[in-house]
């Protein structure tokens, strides 16, 4: 889909743009660098080549869960960060995941305890940031911001968000681009919250028909009935996603509040 | 000072607005009622208060720190939450903060480490969110919201702030209003964070002063020169006030993102 795939051009001119805003939101910001969370996914990946390019102080988080995180997955964070000479430290979040749950005591189901754990890796990066000076970089792409695909205050927390205006489809163009490995490009995209978590079983769709459908209704005003005529698919799944989008809108939102709002 | 002082009949307007503004706020989320934490303070005292008028239901996290938090306060809260019928659980923060800390292993200074007991709380409260399907009431006031006096992801998150449009003299104004103990309104306000921290000692300046020279610069555009001869204040005093919320505007805003934005 046109717009949708980027061309090299527009690639180059959306790494240019990224590396520049960052060089820029440390300097404005008088930090002494960023840190993200490095997952050893395609997203991650992207924003730590690119602060890498950026030529500003880095520090990497790989914040995995033993037991359940996969050990490839520590690997490809690890050498990624290695080849790029960025600082990186492995914290494992089992034991404050466990606190938080022993602490609680009730009953604790899948989501809520998914929610707990990109809760702590948001804890982790915001201490890191706090004690070495650093700003927060988010790593969620646009898909995942506009269907509100992320723990409010957990993965969607951040000070500055570098690949917020990429679709997750574009993300893969721009590592392919700029060199991400092959092998991180073509894993599958999971939060990896709970054994089996894959995005796209939980939204019901592959990125590529999500993608289609979101930049036709956000960014060409496309009616639900007209997406779905396009793309050969029934209104119901396009709605599906619509409402998707329209419940978790708060996600992005300052709260609602009583009387004059700041 | 006008404006910022309220009348029984402004207090009463503002009592109805917030009450009504929470029963809505559980109708239209399709929730099961709210959670906020309570601290003994003024601030969530009036947050409890004023969700026990709105009949919707309600649970109170109590959540001290062991050590440092004063009995009384946790006496006060569970006291006050009793009082009312509302559903109260305590929660004591020491072993997740403790396992944060463990993993960490860095030198954690005061102000992070704060940070770190403030994010664990508002872990807890989403977790109870999350669990009991319950949207969670912020107990942020407007003189917090401004100056940025809050931990961002911390004590500042929320899905709803009831009483973000009052200032902090007002908060206690309201709360007068409404039958909050003395006792509890009275309170040297602290975010508890650190031993011997106090709100007026770490901003340089008392409520009263703080609110009057935020009133007359965000609600009557009043110049910082004109802000100290009104109040008989420095003009260097007023400006480190201004300073303080233009550096922290951040805390309220959506993260800066590189092309089109959401």
């Amino acid at each position: 889909m046109e717009g949708l795939d980027l061309t090299e051009e527009r690639l180059e001119s959306a790494r240019k743009a990224i590396v520049s805003a960052i060089k820029g939101w440390v300097r404005d910001s008088g930090s002494r660098g960023v840190v993200y969370g490095l997952s050893g996914g395609v997203d991650s990946a992207v924003v730590c080549k690119l602060a890498a390019e950026a030529k500003v102080s880095a520090h990497a988080l790989i914040m995995p869960e033993s037991g359940l995180t996969p050990d490839g997955d520590v690997k490809d964070a690890v050498s990624l960060a290695g080849k790029l000479k960025a600082k990186h430290t492995v914290l494992e979040i089992n034991k404050a995941v466990d606190a938080v749950k022993g602490t609680y005591g009730g009953k604790i189901g899948c989501a809520p305890l998914g929610n707990v754990k990109a809760r702590v890796r948001m804890l982790y990066l915001y201490l890191a940031a706090n004690t070495e000076s650093r700003i927060v970089l988010g790593t969620s792409n646009r898909t995942e911001l506009l269907l509100g695909y992320f723990t409010k205050h957990g993965d969607g927390a951040a000070d500055y968000l570098p690949i917020a205006s990429l679709y997750k489809t574009q993300v893969r163009q721009l590592a392919a681009h700029i060199g991400v490995p092959e092998k991180i490009i073509l894993k599958k995209p999971t939060a990896g919250l709970w054994r089996g978590q894959c995005d796209e079983d939980e939204l019901g769709m592959d990125y590529g028909t999500l993608d289609r459908i979101l930049y036709l209704m956000f960014e060409e005003w496309t009616e639900p009935g007209e997406v779905a005529g396009k793309l050969g698919l029934r209104k119901a799944e396009v709605m599906g996603v619509w409402r998707r989008v329209e419940a978790n809108r708060h996600k992005m939102e300052r709260p609602p509040a009583v009387g004059s709002v700041l």
